[in-house]
């Protein structure tokens, strides 16, 4: 079987070390040798890591789309438009396509599966969400007697990573993410990171495969975790709670409500003890109820261990489509109705607070009074919620969802 | 597409409900509908709660032989030697065959599989192993492209429970079990639970399954939770660690260590909260690293959801092999030569102690000394470990391993 490979970085990199260490037993699973027969990459000389072996290493994509000799194609190499016309192009030709591209698969993966239908090409896409954690594979095949309506998780390495580091040793946010750049967590622009884009494409991609709806990403709310204090996470962590950056999706059978943002959790619950750069996805089924799936959100073996599976899978079912229905319908995002606790930091004193709340027939306890006024309030309804957000009176200078366990 | 079921208790019935409520959804993965054509049950009489339609119900398991419409069966009936031959009279007319047993898979797993492979019929057992966690799809699948070096898990949800209702709410044994019989979770006999051999069954299927490798349940040392004392539950907590029923298995490439007993894993441990009746498997692979799979143990949908996920795969794969490579070789079962901390309660006092840990250069911190003497060691080797038990002078209440992270 020929495979090409579209980039060569860190997670192509670790294709070819998993290839070359793992051979006796893919070849084993497949029944033929995998041949790296070609690489694409934008810079030919450039000294790489990997051994290519006997692969074709070219900056010309044409000359992999003119090729007869291809069976699937591997791209690791990211972009957007262009990389999903590429793409396409091989999907026309029968050609599988394998992607870990979640910017681009969040926006246009309907656009491609439609093509790998009509062409009998299978796309997969395991390494796009949480990186090695096999979760694409739980939900289409391991829990697909399941009508799902709960996804939520970790899905961004980074972004947790600075969130441990503040939560356990004390660091603050610019700190955390000096350390997180200098350990190559971080790029040097972590907006897409820190801001929260990279859960919400994942959350995304998630929620189509956990629904069977289309969605569009554009109507997903997200914040990062730029603002968040240390004083939040500490009064947080006296209550009980851990912060995490989550990404958070349920389903009625109709719409969805999403959301990405920083929430705080139980201790006991399972997410709660994900730690620095792991990442976990939870799946709520009709069946099965709470499953957690856990493992490394990124890294170059890691990743490859999605991608090289996918591509095992491919080659195992012989064109049998791998991958679940592909939704017509498309989902709106709105927003969720269900009524959830609130951890608030207010900057007027108790007694103003209390008399606030109270008027509002809103329950709390308090967490801290030294300074701020900090309360976790009972569960609150969207309309309240609104209600106390839009005060500008008591000076709300924090405020985070509490996840019940 | 005509099924039939051998048994119709919890998981029985559990199926039922699930190709029911998910029916729209089940029969859009495969293409056509589920019919349950037939029952097998020991008494027909019985009253159930499931609606079983127009299934035929029948106690002559002959009936179901002698039928030519029958497309695949779900055993969930239990039973040894009975079972295994009425299973293998289906795999031989090329019938697929799904079961939930593994007290029966634990011991004829190689039997059925070789039957199953020279019939071209699937042998399916997720339900098997963790009831609803899709471990099976996630070793055989999602994992696939990586050599499985340990696996290791909380397999069983009775002795979870009762473990669980110790830490957290100081039960004592006694008490925990009588809770857990009457919620169901134990039954009139616990032997098959509280002495580990469940988990020792399932740590069996999972090391087969992860490792490619035969393996002799009777060399599977086990340690049940009959003896455990509250007394080194909390010690044990005040020093940070959690005792949890863990099934753990580690495999060198030919040989594999494997056991079930109490352990004590660090508060971090991803398996540390894993609670109650649940269950979750930690899989570490040469690619990916460490996972873990995380859901129910037991229950009527629950493990309906791993049957019913078992026929929809087995379906849509239209007869190509859904299960990994048969093995062929086997793997002798040898003591773990892995260094590890103990947890050590001695009956003489600390100043003895002190004295024999030194003159044996074990390093050790004190976690109680108040009425016996309880340290946690450094890492001892096997041989060392045996002298210090082999002791009979120092007297050892407790022992129990302590789980790194």
């Amino acid at each position: 079987m020929n495979l090409a490979i579209l980039g060569m970085g860190t997670v192509g990199c670790g294709i070819m070390e998993v290839l070359s260490m793992n051979r006796e037993k893919i070849t084993g699973l497949i029944g033929e040798e995998i041949t790296v027969s070609h690489v694409f990459v934008s810079n030919v000389d450039k000294k790489r890591d990997a051994d290519l072996g006997g692969a074709i290493v070219t900056d010309d994509i044409n000359s992999l789309l003119d090729s007869d000799g291809i069976d699937a194609v591997i791209e690791v190499m990211g972009g957007m438009e262009t990389t999903r016309d590429v793409l396409i192009q091989f999907l026309e030709k029968g050609i599988h396509v394998i992607s870990a591209n979640k910017d681009m698969l969040a926006k246009y993966i309907d656009e491609l599966a439609l093509v790998a239908e009509e062409n009998d090409a299978n796309l997969l896409y395991e390494a796009s969400i949480a990186g090695g954690i096999p979760i694409v594979n739980a939900i289409e095949h391991g829990l697909n007697a399941n009508q799902i309506h709960k996804v939520m998780g970790i899905l961004n390495g980074t972004t947790n990573y600075i969130l441990s580091k503040m939560t356990k040793d004390g660091w603050d946010y610019a700190r955390a993410l000096d350390e997180a750049k200098e350990k190559g967590y971080a790029e040097a622009d972590p907006t897409n990171d820190v801001d929260g884009f990279d859960a919400q494409r994942k959350i995304v991609l998630l929620s189509r495969l956990a629904y069977g709806r289309k969605v569009d990403i554009d109507e997903v709310p997200v914040t990062g975790i730029r603002n968040v204090e240390l004083k939040d996470i500490s009064n947080a962590g006296d209550a009980g709670l851990k912060m995490k950056l989550v990404g958070k999706s349920e389903f009625d059978g109709e719409n969805v409500s999403m959301e990405v943002a920083p929430v705080l959790l139980p201790d006991e619950h399972q997410l709660a003890s994900v730690e620095y750069e792991k990442n976990a996805v939870y799946v709520m089924g009709n069946a099965v109820g709470e499953t957690m799936f856990y493992g490394p959100g990124a890294g170059g073996p890691e990743t490859a261990s999605a991608v090289v599976s996918d591509l095992i899978n491919c080659a195992r079912s012989r064109g049998a489509a791998r991958t679940g229905t592909r939704p017509e319908a498309a989902a709106h995002v709105k927003a969720s109705d269900t009524a959830y606790s609130y951890y608030i930091r207010f900057s007027s004193d108790e007694a103003a607070i209390s008399n606030h709340l109270a008027g509002m027939n809103i329950e709390y306890r308090l967490v801290d009074a030294a300074d701020d006024t900090t309360v976790i309030t009972g569960p609150i309804g969207q309309e309240q919620l609104k209600k106390l957000e839009s005060d500008t009176q008591h000076g709300i200078r924090a405020l985070y969802q509490v996840e019940g366990n």
